[in-house]
Parts: C-alpha cells; structure tokens; sequence
C-alpha cells in the first residue's frame, strides 16, 4: 500500500532533501558549516519576510516558544495571551511555568481572537510586555489577523510573539511590516524537513526588551547568548543538529525557486478546494475564519472522526489527523503545507468519499472531488 | 579525496542508519512510533545500565544537563559543581543562570577532581542539594571516578548528576550499581548517530526531589512532564526529532549485537593504541587519567597545533579536534568512539606522522603505528 502523510506537522519531506539527511556526517564547528548555517538563516529571512537576525535551535517548537518567551519577560511581568485552541493554551502554561502573570484572552474553539479583543485587552492591561498569539491555530485551523494585532501592539510598550510554527511559509505573515517582534517557527510544517529543529525571527523592540531583563530563566534558550555566538562566530553556542541544517538548505531551495507568493497563492486555492470537498462532503468547517495551512472539517451528527480517520488510514494508508484532547472524534484535520500539493488534497478527497460512503455517511461519488476540481478549473480560467 | 571524521561528537554515522535517516517522514502520534520510541528507551537502558526510566529530549546535551538541574534544584539551592573542563564549568555556568549557588571543585585542565576533593566539599557543604561531575571531560580527554563520587554522594542526601555525553557507551558506565541519580547523554557521540537528541537516565532519589521541587525552571525541559507523558501516553509531551528516533533504533541494533562489553573492551585496545601513536609522536598525553572515548595529545614545545590540524584536513582530509578556548593551538583531540575503528585510529596515526615530518617535527616514519601495532598485536595474542 502507497503511504500518504496529509497530517499538520511533521509532513512529507521531499526526495531530495531525506537523500541529503543520508550524507555522512559533518563536524559543525568549521568555515564551511558557519557558511552554510549563514545561508540557511539568510533563506529563512526571505521566508519570514524580514531583516531582523534568525535564530536556530535544536527543539521542538515549543522550545522556541519558551525561549521568546524566557528571554524578553521576568518572572513577575504580565503577558497577555490570546487563546483560541491548544497553540494558544500552550503560550498561557509556558508563562505559568515561568512564574509570568498569564492574562487570558479566550474564544471557544474554532473561533478566532478579534482585534478589538486585543484591544480592549491592551487598555485594561497597559502593564503588559508582550501578547503572545497564533498565526495559525493548528489543533482548530483557525487564522488570526496579525496585521491587525501588528498595529495595536506596535502603539503601546509591548511586543508582539507569533506562534507561526504551522502557519509560516503558507499563509502571508509579514513579519517586519506586521510588527511582528518575536516570530517562531518549526522545521517540520511549511518548511519541508524532519521535527527538530526551531527558529525565531527577532527585532528591535524584543532585543531591547531581552537586553534589559536582568533575570533571564534561560541558559539552553538565552536568546542573547545565541545572538552573540552568531555574531561573533557564526555559530551556534551549543551543537546544533547541523544535518539537519544542511537538508534544510534543500529544502528552502525548493521554497526559493518557486518564490513565497506564488507558494502561498497555490496553496490558498488548494485550501478553498479542500473546504470545498470537506462541505460536498456533509461536514461544516470548524475554524471561522479558516486558514491556508490545513482544513478543519467538523464531522456530521453521528460520525465518530476516529471511525473514519482509522478506516482511511488502515484501507487506504492515508495519515489525516484527529482532533487533539476533547476535539478527538471530532473533527478531521488535513494539511495542505509544504510538500503537500494539489493532488494530493484530491487523493485524500477521494479517499475521504470513499471511507464516508462504506460507513454509510455519503452516497453522492464524484461529489466532494468534483467540488474541489470545479476550484482549481476555475483558477486555471483566470490565470492561477 | 576520501574524507574521515575523528572529532569527539559529531563523529561518524554508520551507513545503514543515514540510510534510515533517508525514509519518508512518519507521524509521531501513533501506536507505531509509541512502540518504536518504547524500544529506543529500553536499547537505552541497555546501555546506560540501568532500570531507571530514560527521558528523551529533542535539544544538544547542554538542554539535558539544564532539564537535570532545572528539575531538580529550585533557585537559591546550592550545588557543587566538579570541574576539569569546559563541560564542569558548564555546569557551574547553568547553575548561575538558574539562580542555583555553585560550589566549585576546580583542578587545572588535564586533571582530574579527586574522590578525596569530592568528600572535602561535601564535608564543606553539607546542604549540597547536587554533585554535577563529567564522566569523559570531552575539552580535556580526562576520566573521572563516577563509581568512587556515587559511594560518597550516595551516603548524603545529594544527588549525583553526570555528564556522561561523551562517555556513555564507550566507558564504562553503570548508572545503577555506581548511585548516579541522573545520568545525561548525547546522541552524536558513542550512539553513532546525528546531533539532535539527548537523553536523561534519571533514577529513584532524583525523582523525589524532582516530585518535591516547588519551583522547577523549566517547561520544555521539565522532566516531570516528560515521564507523566511517556508513563500515561508512551509519548512525549512535545514534538519529538521522530525520524533521529527511527534511525537510533539502527544504531542502537549495532551496539547490542556486538555488546555493550566487547565494545568498551575494543575501544580500551584503541585508546591504548592512541596513546602509545601519540607518545611515539613526541606529544605528551595531556589528561591524567585518559579516558577511552577521546585521546589528547599536548603538543611538543614549538609544534602549533591548529597548523598540524589544518595541513592533516587539506592534504589528507582527516578532521581531529583542536583544543577549545584557550587549550587552542596547544592539544590535538582524537575520537575513538561509535563508529571510529582500530584502522581509523591507524589512519589517523599515519597522517599525523606525515604532518609531523612534513613540518620538522618528526624524522622516524613507522615508529608511531608500528607502537599502535604493537598494543593490537599484543591483545590477539592474550586473546583481545
């Protein structure tokens, strides 16, 4: 049976970059790993679409949300953190970890925090240092204004912190005209490559912010440290994965070549063709609003997502993924990210029918994947 | 020219794991990988000697050594810190940002700290919540006497905490009989594989502090959580490196087929063999004692080491290690762990013997791998 990994992180690697993770392995501390580590901060740049310095670690994601977070605020400040699904919860218990004062900002799930929230938030809260957000909320799929959150962020002393860890490199995410202080990301979404490593975009107001905190709860994920060794190296203060970054050189290759813009284009058509299929389908979308990196369906009264998730993967060996905690069972979530591509959203709408159809649930074949063709066909007509 | 890698961590992967490493990417939340990583943890347990459960961390050694004390010591705790390297003083440099005081047992680099200095401090000492120690001291080459340190630590109510990154796996380390609470390691040394995991052998009486500590310093790196997670889920409570897990089960596989005995006995042989290259060469061995994962030579009056390094790397492509800081220019670190044989050890012997006569410094070609040979030769006689 053809394995299919449709799942929001890790997703596929392509070819060309699992050849390159098969190399022998390469010390890290020489010219020639300082120049590729460079190169590959410097590609990551134009993915973030910023000027601001790039930081590499080895760690999940959540290590860099950590990090943002240990180096810009003492324990005792204030963060207010907008919640709308389990990303969002993830900021709220880093901050209690660190002894930070959480301020919550919560909608239930599938719903997006709004500007206004924000700002009504940042006026009972002038204290606050940071707001920390999701760009794209993975466990409900919901996507969240950050130019908006930019713009009122950027009018008080606070920084803004971006979970961009699924969203970055398919959906828009300006993060220098945003005013977007500290933004994360995770190797294994957009980008391409295995889990393992993390980065955060950083500018001006967070390093000042990260210069002045005289109690940093950080040694692994001091920012400052990592800045300086960068600086006055080139290198990293403790061993990166550096296979890691190699592969990742590939990887971004391939994001280069075929440019951001046209990237987040091509993959905002194959969301609205998934939400196409997902609604021929018989289920609602979960997220208001949805974004590009994955489509959430919520399943039709009486249908178990697990049911559905197990026979798809177990018949016809595609990895889709279930809702998280008490979403399971839920909801359906599938990723259009990366190396996941047009034809692939169409195998798994196709695959979905069929799942749905033996358990009783659809009897319309043709329905779901027609919906998503009349998409692409109409992309086509007008020059996408 | 055909390139070998001797450094002490990364060192060389064997070529079937890079093959692994080049296998389509996988999810990480499912019974698959739950067994997979379940089988990694217990190769560990192997290797560690142990029964304690092994927690995995996608980060460089340094994030387990900062997970050990951040779980363990709340701030204002006091912690004495053995140092012979650049890894001791990591210790100690983790314990200040921590706000742990660190008590610090110092001998000059190329020594190693004593049982009886051990005993003194903790004499000093007595509400030492910790001993952090190295097991091999990477920077240096020196052995430390983990059994020795876990009797005395082991009659206290502090817990003995052991770098035993580069060690693990080729010295030996008996984690259990010899009292060491937590005993940390690397992925990139003896476990033949890539940077970016690390792993934390933690026993019964760390657990209790752990359990009891009120104030840990850590999110991604609290231990806690980890074994809640893997206890309750089989998972791990954030993303994990999945495909590094994937290939270590590779790796590992090589380790228990030859065991894990056979291998330290070997490496002993070829760490004998280095010293005996090294001596031949007219460089002294700078650690006392030397510990088998890494030989260090201090150079001959006037011979600069980096000069030696770079001409062995261009001429012959042979990477070792220079000293670090301020032990650059006056050592040359040769690995013998993992995937680094007898005749990788010969191969290096033989360049340096053509470096060294090329630069003047050595007139009697042979002489240092014939005395290698002379070790090997002796051990097949008495049956080696």
């Amino acid at each position: 049976m053809k394995l299919r990994l449709l799942t929001p992180g890790p997703t596929p690697v392509p070819e060309e970059t699992l050849l390159e993770l098969a190399r022998p392995m390469i010390y890290h501390r020489t010219p020639e790993f300082r120049q590729l580590l460079a190169e590959v901060l410097k590609d990551l740049q134009y993915v973030y679409c910023t000027k601001n310095p790039v930081i590499p670690l080895t760690s999940s994601g959540t290590g860099a949300m950590e990090a943002a977070l240990a180096s810009v605020c003492p324990p005792g400040s204030k963060v207010i953190c907008l919640i709308a699904g389990k990303f969002g919860e993830r900021w709220r218990s880093i901050c209690q970890a660190l002894s930070i004062e959480a301020i919550s900002v919560t909608v239930p799930y599938g719903q997006a925090v709004t500007a206004d929230q924000l700002a009504q938030a940042l006026k009972d809260h002038p204290g606050a240092m940071a707001v920390c957000s999701t760009l794209s909320e993975t466990s409900t799929g919901v996507a969240h204004d950050i130019a908006a959150f930019g713009k009122l962020v950027a009018a008080t002393p606070a920084v803004l912190l971006v979970d961009a860890i699924s969203g970055l490199g398919v959906m828009e995410c300006r993060t220098d005209d945003w005013n977007v202080d500290i933004c994360v990301t995770g190797s294994q979404k957009s980008l391409m490559m295995p889990p393992g490593l993390a980065f955060l975009a950083v500018g001006d107001k967070a390093w000042k912010l990260i210069d002045k905190n005289p109690n940093p709860r950080a040694f692994y994920f001091d920012l400052k440290k990592a800045k300086k060794s960068l600086e006055s190296t080139g290198d990293t203060p403790f061993t990166i994965a550096n296979t890691l970054i190699r592969a990742m050189k590939v990887s971004l290759k391939r994001i280069k070549d075929e440019g951001l813009e046209n990237i987040q284009a091509r993959q905002a058509r194959n969301a609205a063709a998934a939400r196409a299929g997902f609604l021929a389908l018989g289920m609602e979308i979960f997220p208001t609003p949805p974004n590009n990196a994955l489509t959430v369906g919520k399943m039709p009264a009486g249908v178990d997502s697990s049911a559905v998730l197990k026979l798809l993967e177990t018949k016809y060996g595609m990895k889709l993924a279930n809702g998280q905690d008490n979403m399971k069972g839920k909801i359906i979530r599938l990723a259009h990210m990366g190396y996941i591509d047009q034809f692939d959203i169409i195998a798994a709408l196709s695959g979905l029918e069929l799942v749905f159809g033996e358990m009783g649930h659809f009897s319309e074949p043709g329905k779901a994947v027609a919906a998503a063709q009349r998409i692409w066909a109409q992309a086509v007509k007008t020059g996408g």
